[in-house]
């Protein structure tokens, strides 16, 4: 039996533009010989919907975008997830068509209702495991977290006979999450002694990246034949036959696959071709470059560099040559004169009273502002830089450096961005349009002490514990959900410290509740999957 | 038998704080010759406690608080909310205590997970429903969502006899709430043939305000007692006797004590006095100076004059007698110089360009940056002014009247502003500290064409519907969640226009959710009941 698999983008609620994809890799499965073409989780609507599947039209229109799909089924069987309605009840179901017919509908059994999921409040729990005969074949049938849990309904399947296993998704990449997914794969199909066929979209989405790496394991727990990361494509597979694997990505290079799609899909999907990003002359904005350059090409990638009084030459030498390396053009406009101008206006009210974060966040405002307005007089789509260390604890400027539409680094902690700088500069080659060219990112930008440069001699590490510290305690308390005594447990690290950066952490909810959305790239980014109240009385005794 | 309603404020995550609280109302009540004290639901952690309860060690401190209760209830019985955890599961629980011991534990049973409920992300369904013999009386136990099923663990624990329900809520404001609950628990009580003790929490939780209003039923479906609404307090019953009835609040006096406390709370709560406000001469920064003083005290208000070239007298003549009127002190910044010096830094990008969004935007976000620089300058909170039709349209500025800690009119639509000023204006008395003024809020502010002033004669009307028509269109968007052809049936408002509205409202969900929180008085604001994607193709055919 050959099966076709399809790694589509699918864009949320671009119902048509979906349609006509899935028609159009349906067409070319069938080109291909395939008796099975099977698509993503939700591929119809694009995941996660949200509240879009509330409004009772955009189920409708998914149905009859699935109608559409039934009519184009012809000599292929297609497996596809969608919203199903039965009566007032939504699920998230998947249909198995052969000739023009529904031949069955799945219903989710177990819908994730944790992390950055939310699938209890949309949907309702299916109760049947599904298996069909195509071709003489019992298939057994289900969806994403199916093959996760326990009691997993492919086990009843395999029961029934079933010596072929479909498993759809929307299942959005942290680090490392392609071998978790392999191990439980592959005991599941030990376990079954079943070929399973696990389709994941690619593609990003608000702060989700699909990172595709669809996969089929062989009866004994054997990967048999698996698809690109980040890249939408169709992979024909013949269970007959030994087919080829792709090696997936090492560390770091999946992580800076994900930023470049998270940051492309954001831009285009959202209709913007050229972006604008605040350059300093530090690693942040170094690094959220080079992503921007491999993600939309560099014509379309505007930095620019706004010099204060306390900005070093060195910022200024480091960041024309990193754009002469990335062949950008870097725009120039100083802030010294508004930031004067806005100095002589509070003066009757600033007279006498101390400098203070006052007058540094001005400054980062100003720069917020410019870019801003230049994104307004051109429609270009400003992306912040800062990183999730800075993000944890505070150390950015609502309005200031957090102005823009998308934030690049923003689940990246500052020493993986130097981990990711490093690479870049290592490698003879990048995801996407860089090509064959070495140490893009000048060593003095990744070798310099770190510094927001809004106040003389000023360093990151006059107010932060080293970053290596900060990362590890960040790391323990916000994405392993630790308390303090375990961090300081784990990290080896004086409770003093931990005392402050968890303070910190705990402090900067407001500003992080008016943060634009950045791509996930670890277990827990602050989106989705970090809903902490503001108003919060809670200091752990 | 008596009962004490504690309709208490607690803190989220401030464990130590609320628990000290139920302790002394634990000892009033017995003062006052209670039999028993019914909390609100989750009154130890305050709610919703979101994430926190993700933490091990914050239920492990809420479970201690409990046993420092536990302590307290001597000779007299207790009914609290708090998070229960058996092995790894948690519950949303509540105990009846009695005697120093725990008697009951009762689990919820039906947990929402809609609108601005995420509750089955946190817990694990109740299975049994709970009865208590308590001084030779039956009595039912449940929380919240028990009494709003139509299988209401009520129903059992009135066929095994019981005659008193107990039933504990942290139910949120919105119009007209307060009257829906009363039918409910009417019908429930007849059903049941019991009464019904409902307590509600109040207080203002970041978007969420409880409104308390806690109520007594009657076997006849009698409203038998209730407590103030936006008040904390105990209220002691006899079920023998008759009891006073408070009056609920008339409209619109019920929306602007829940602006006014939501305010409140969100300032006090958060640690701050002060707060700033930008005044503008019109009428939304004119309600919200008047919520800001009724909630904090004149002396705790900043309000700021900004004016520019485009600023008219009238709109400086306007502020100055409202500031009077409410004797607060106005700032007055001008933003004309700094505004040159932006133009004058931008002109080599700009030359040539037409004027557009850029230069309006620039000076809304001086004003941001002016009002932020006072803030960090003196520790003030900034609120915001925009209304729920701006931030519907998009017709505001990121970075610019969007900056600010709390959006005090974020869910008021444009024509309830304006039944708001006009009522302010009417009463002789308002909920907390304004006393008999009246006319407070000019006439001429009221009457005047709105505008935004950042462009020569602009008028809001230059670019939206009428605000009646928009608001119309709006609700039925936006808070009932209707399609386009739903809305026009329903508005008898033309395609074209309502085309026009929803797709500005589609659009705008990049700028929604990047600003601050606001007090949700609708049955859908924009916070938590509104999870719309950024990245979003959907555009009804």
């Amino acid at each position: 039996m050959k099966i076709a698999i399809a790694q589509i983008n699918s864009t949320v609620g671009d119902l048509d533009k979906n349609t006509e994809k899935i028609i159009l890799f349906i067409a070319n499965a069938k080109k291909a010989g395939a008796d099975i073409v099977v698509f993503p989780e939700l591929a119809i609507t694009g995941y996660p919907p949200e509240d879009l599947v509330l409004k009772t039209q955009f189920v409708t229109d998914n149905l009859s975008c699935l109608e559409k799909i039934v009519k184009k089924s012809c000599d292929i069987a297609v497996y596809i997830g969608f919203v199903d309605r039965v009566k007032d009840d939504l699920f998230n179901a998947a249909a198995f068509i052969v000739e023009k017919k529904i031949k069955k509908i799945y219903h989710k059994i177990n819908l994730p209702n944790y992390s950055v999921f939310d699938e209890k409040r949309y949907f309702k729990e299916g109760e049947t495991p599904s298996l069909v005969t195509y071709k003489g074949v019992k298939i057994g049938l289900g969806i994403c977290e199916d093959v996760w849990v326990n009691k997993s309904p492919y086990l009843k399947a395999s029961k029934s006979g079933a010596k072929l296993m479909l498993n759809i998704n929307a299942s959005p990449y942290h680090i490392g999450k392609i071998k978790e997914r392999g191990k439980i794969l592959s005991a599941l199909a030990r376990k079954t002694k079943s070929y399973i066929v696990y389709v994941n979209m690619i593609g990003g989405q608000d702060e989700l990246v699909f990172d595709g790496g669809s996969m089929v394991f062989g009866p004994k727990g054997n990967l048999f034949a698996s698809a690109s990361q980040y890249k939408e494509e169709m992979v024909v597979i013949d269970l007959e036959k030994k087919e080829k694997i792709n090696p997936w990505l090492d560390h770091p290079s999946e992580i800076y696959g994900a930023l470049v799609l998270g940051t492309k899909d954001y831009v285009e999907k959202n209709g913007f071709s050229d972006i604008l990003i605040g350059l300093s002359g530090g690693i942040d904005s170094a690094l959220t470059l080079v992503i921007a350059v491999d993600a939309l090409g560099k014509e379309h990638v505007h930095p620019v560099f706004m010099p204060s009084q306390y900005t070093t030459d060195q910022s200024y030498t480091d960041s024309k040559i990193l754009c002469e390396n990335l062949e950008v053009e870097m725009l120039e406009i100083s802030i010294k004169d508004v930031f004067d101008s806005y100095l002589k206006k509070l003066n009757p009210q600033f007279k006498g009273k101390p400098q203070n974060i006052a007058e540094e966040n001005l400054q980062a405002r100003i720069r917020g502002n410019y870019l801003m307005a230049l994104s307004n007089k051109f429609g270009w789509l400003v992306l912040t830089t800062g990183n999730k260390s800075e993000m944890s604890t505070g150390y950015c400027t609502l309005y200031g450096d957090m102005s823009g539409g998308f934030a690049v680094i923003k689940d990246v902690p500052k020493t993986m961005v130097y981990e990711l700088a490093r690479w870049i500069n290592s490698v003879q080659f990048a995801v996407y349009s860089l090509q064959k060219r070495k140490r893009v990112i000048p060593q003095s930008i990744i070798k310099r002490a770190p510094t927001a440069e809004l106040a003389p001699n000023q360093k990151d590490q006059d107010t932060l514990p080293p970053y290596d510290v900060l990362d590890k305690i960040m790391k323990a308390y916000v994405e392993e959900n630790k308390c303090r005594g375990e961090v300081c447990d784990l990290s080896g690290i004086d409770e003093k410290t931990v005392k402050h950066v968890i303070g910190m952490i705990d402090y900067s909810e407001y500003k992080r509740r008016q943060s634009p959305p950045g791509p996930r790239i670890t277990p827990r980014a602050f989106g989705k999957d970090w809903r902490l109240p503001i108003t919060n009385g809670y200091r752990q005794r």
